[in-house]
């Protein structure tokens, strides 16, 4: 099931209750010096870190690309779990590669590009699992609760 | 029934209740280097997004021109369903065309150039319809409430 | 009756009773590049509106003009039924032609340069009249209540 | 009596009691070509207009100068009945020329240079009169109650 | 006892307890055009103001200088009575001259650059004196209650 | 036990129960004149004073760097006791030189580039001691209460 270049499925929690959330991202050459950031549903922030650890760590030439990032539907996005579906957002659109619609995207980013563990991750994935130190990837079926991947490679 | 141009209605919900909102758009060629955006009852950050998805998915070349959005009576929406309101408004002001002013539009848009499903959609239209996933842009009388299109071609 | 230039009174409505408010502007070339806009008592935005429409409807070149707005007396006004008193007020100051003391100015203002009607019309005029749905640009005499003018012509 | 230059009184209403307030402005040419302004005890937006006023209606060069305003005490004034002692303060400061430290100065400043009528000015100074609509500008003694000055000429 | 360039110690109140609390500002040549202020635990306008101050007053070229100001252990303070700790402390670090560690400093800076009287002072000062309306300069074992200097000459 | 470079450990007080909290920070050349900072977690004028003290003090030259800092998890450190661990993940970052990951590293910074006393430091240190009134930089295991280090040499 193919998506859009610069669309991606976050998992959130809502109290106890894995949600998912759609995040796009679209990137276009500035047309001033100054590059523009803009954040609809996540910290300003927040986005200004992530385009700098892709800019860094994974040589995405950001710095002369505005970067426009919404979560669909009106959501905010308050935890950094939801990193790394924001991140590959914004490298989907930069590379204009398509990320699957049925995958789900869970993960913490640092600033070395590192994934970082987060909170109830089991909850996340739809059902308990030994995985509470570990970054997930896993696919799921939007519009469903999240599920984990059968291969559970990168989780 | 004729509009003047940059005029459009939105429908939005107060409570359960839908309710007709005239937005207006007003775009001129920019004085200086830098572009004004002013939203007036819409969120900036919103209109930042809008202007960015007409410039790189429609073609307007919104980077020259100032763009001042009004929502009418003061009042504020604050839901993602009326950026296609808004959009439309901001294309018509560029095009100097009128839209129908018993027109009411209703629609998410997406990064992608793409309209999203907005809630409640069926009370937005005045009665229940089973349009739960899909986009609306129908034909209302304006000063009553939302009514669907008789034709429901484009819902 | 003369005023000074830039000089308006506005019909705000406290509850459900009409108060007059007295709308200062004042506009002078800018000794810069930008353009300043000083709002005391208005909303900042609104200012940017008004100056925006006067500047493309109304043929006022005020992008080469500081425009300073003040209420006086240090109230605030909320609603957009003073948008006419303000444009009226910076109108006033560039031309520098006084408007007549006497005349209390009531409407909202369009994006499209056109005034729209405005919530509670018969109880700004003083007692109830059935202008529900067209602006009022009535005299009164200032310090007492709003009263409608006798001539009635451009309400 | 003899003051700083620069220095003035206000009076202020606290409830229904009269309290003098000690207002300071300093005027230095500004080294940049943005000229600072900056208040402390006073809105930033009422200085601006101030500063505005005491340019295109009495001659100051202000656009050439830095501009501080500071309440003594860290007290703040938000009334505009404080508006004459700011700008005489800043007259004060630019020409050098101190302003006796025994007068009291109430008056709201009107964007056409004018003195408007301020609320409670019996009460402000020190006993009931029947000064309900004119500015005034009175001795007082520091320290104590604001009193009428023995003249009244320009009360 | 000698102290760091940059160091003061002043007095606030806490309540009716006199609390004291070490003010520390660093001064560094500006590698820009525009010098930048930074307060940590002081009012932003306060530095501001002060600043003017020692540059129009007292001689020092802060214009062409960074400066930061930082209260130690993350207090806050909000009363002008530490405005000569702070200006003090600014000087001590551009002359890079160090203040006696023993030395508490409590006194209000006005815009003439004169000292104002601060409220409470003999409770600052550890015990009741008749110093109601001057300003105090006192040496006082840090980490003790502030005491009157022996000489009190500066008092 | 190597870490990344940028990534520290810092001992911050939940009322009184210590928490480990990994800061991480990325410095790079900024490609702009004027270098950006971006603090998440911390405060952003903390962030402004601890890199003027690394540039002043300690011979850093971040004017020409943008720095950026992060708590992981998303958490908040209010208090002065983390300066010393956000200083040494942006020396390291800068360095490119690992600090060891069992370091928990606590200690307020003083503009004079010293260390200052913490609050709380024996339980900061997992079990009472005597040292109320020196900083510390001591080894602990990570994800366990924070330890004295055994040698104590730099406690």
């Amino acid at each position: 099931m193919v998506n859009a270049p610069g669309s991606t499925i976050a998992v959130t929690m809502e109290g106890t209750r894995p949600l998912l959330v759609e995040v796009q991202a679209l990137t276009s050459p500035t047309p001033y010096g100054n590059p523009r950031r803009t954040a609809n549903g996540i910290d300003f922030n927040r986005l200004l870190l992530l385009t700098a650890v892709l800019s860094k760590r994974a040589g995405f030439r950001l710095a002369e690309q505005d970067v426009f990032v919404n979560v669909v539907g009106g959501l905010r996005i308050e935890e950094p779990a939801a990193d790394l579906a924001v991140a590959v957002a914004i490298a989907s659109s930069m590379r204009d590669a398509p990320v699957p619609a049925d995958l789900a995207i869970v993960g913490e980013v640092g600033l070395s590009g590192e994934l970082r563990a987060v909170s109830q991750l089991p909850a996340r994935l739809g059902k308990p699992r030994s995985l509470a130190s570990s970054a997930a990837w896993c696919r799921a079926a939007p519009g469903a609760a999240a599920r984990p991947c059968p291969t559970a490679s990168t989780c």
